[in-house]
């Protein structure tokens, strides 16, 4: 079964589910104004690989949980990337017109909406977080307050926000490497291992296997964002359903950037195993399915 | 004790203790980019009544609880007010360059770094929710989820942004009473009723209790942001702080536009008996600070 295409199969049915699961996140019967409910399901619903939630619930499995308790959370993180990614593409920061060949949300909505809809998207995420025991009885208030409290750190202001804040704040010859490194880790790795933890705490996890999902996350969450930054250089515009060379138009530091292209192709090898590693030490009962994750990761073109 | 000037002794504490707590809400230990925390700091200490910690403080203490256990849920939902503010200045939404008397984050900061000030703020309050077991032992983790819930849903999509998106959306001429009473309620008063409820929950309040903080921060909520409206075309701008006749230079919809100066004037005074009636009505055992509030609120001049 666990064979690198019952890994694409997973990762197909996640996509799925989650897409069926967030069209019905915000309740129907909630009193929203329809602009803003638009706005927030525009972005949430234009597709995606659904990654962050694929690593939540193959953490919960890696467990030997049922994966069914940790689907709220699955689309908590998931509400969070999509309104990092609306407020990323305001003019203000990135001013990217269209993303997965869509009009951005602030093109489609305005920028006064898309500001509000990342807004609420970013406070509903706690909801879904904070109302898991009401649809699971086998999660407790104690594990939802604790993953409450890690989805804020590592969203936060030092989290996945202060990546944020460092790279905008980067100026091209003035980034080293340890800076890049803090923005990888916060802006893209933490809500990777967050996903990773909090999957892993859904499934009971006891400290020794959540420090290995932790490092594995980091690990991964980092060489994820290299292989974004080669794939830039070297990737086929069409597969990635994007432009390519933007990070050199838009003078941005990145690993190829400070370390040349060669060198960061060896980094996401040495950080993909090393992740590898931390999984098989910690004790995880059911790992396959994560470690195919990291080789997926490691060796996609998209 | 509970005369006027106790109340104005209450409020002049809990607005200096707020500062000392809010100005230590962020850990010095957290690697948090310095551009981000200064933003952050810059709008959390420009001052303000504190009026939602007020509330917060007063609900405890009305249960008959001591109101230090209910501190980190006082500072949190001033960072939930205080992100609302720097949001709603932006040159996307009300573009406005000033707020009590100081430059507005985003004329300080730059309006990415406003952005990103404003998400984290929002993140952190989350945090400061959920972590308050861990300081305050007479807090379960099930009573801070319980206020983690609340706080997702007055501050989110059909609460406080919910408000915000429907004031975007209003059009002179379109719009009427049922839907202002929508902006009006869910944009001020969700967040102060809130602010009740969670001091209520803080303070072990029944059932009965909550509901009756609820009905009075509705009836006191709605009438403060009419009192606010009705400022705006009497008031003294030296004691307000801020420009009058703004509402009527932006075409803004309120209810002296709606329904006259002297009928606005008997719906503040009307809502504040109701809402004064159902706290005395709601088997609160200390109501009399929560009475003196409302009555200071409707006649005031700032």
């Amino acid at each position: 079964m666990q064979d690198p295409e019952s890994l694409k199969q997973f990762i197909a049915d996640v996509g799925r589910m989650m897409h069926e699961e967030l069209s019905l996140v915000l309740p129907s019967n909630w009193d929203v104004p329809e602009t803003l409910r638009a706005s927030m399901m525009y972005s949430l619903l234009a597709g995606g690989k659904r990654l962050r939630p694929v690593f939540v619930l193959a953490a919960t499995e890696a467990i030997g949980h049922d994966h069914k308790d940790a689907i709220s959370i699955a689309s908590a993180i998931e509400l969070i990337h999509t309104y990092s990614l609306i407020h990323d593409d305001l003019p203000a920061m990135d001013n990217d017109d269209f993303r997965r060949g869509k009009p951005t949300n602030h093109r489609m909505f305005g920028e006064a909406m898309a500001i509000l809809a990342g807004d609420a998207l970013l406070t509903h995420a706690f909801y879904l977080v904070s109302t898991t025991p009401d649809r699971c009885p086998n999660v407790s208030p104690a594990t939802a307050l604790a993953i409450t409290k890690e989805l804020s750190i590592f969203a936060g202001a030092m989290g996945m926000v202060g990546g944020q804040a460092a790279d905008i704040l980067s100026v091209q010859g003035e980034t080293d490497l340890e800076r890049l490194d803090y923005i990888h880790t916060h802006k893209t790795a933490d809500l990777i291992v967050f996903s990773l933890r909090a999957g892993g705490l859904i499934g009971g996890a006891r400290p020794q296997q959540l420090q290995a999902l932790e490092i594995f996350g980091q690990s991964i969450g980092l060489a994820f964002q290299i292989q974004d930054d080669i794939l830039d250089i070297i990737g086929d515009q069409h597969k990635l359903g994007k432009k390519t060379k933007s990070d050199e138009t838009q003078n941005k530091v990145t690993y190829p950037y400070l370390m040349g292209l060669d060198q960061s192709i060896q980094k996401v090898e040495q950080l993909t195993r090393l992740g590898k590693e931390a999984l098989l030490d910690g004790a995880i009962p059911q790992p396959q399915r994560l470690l195919l994750l990291a080789e997926y990761l490691m060796s996609r073109d998209f």
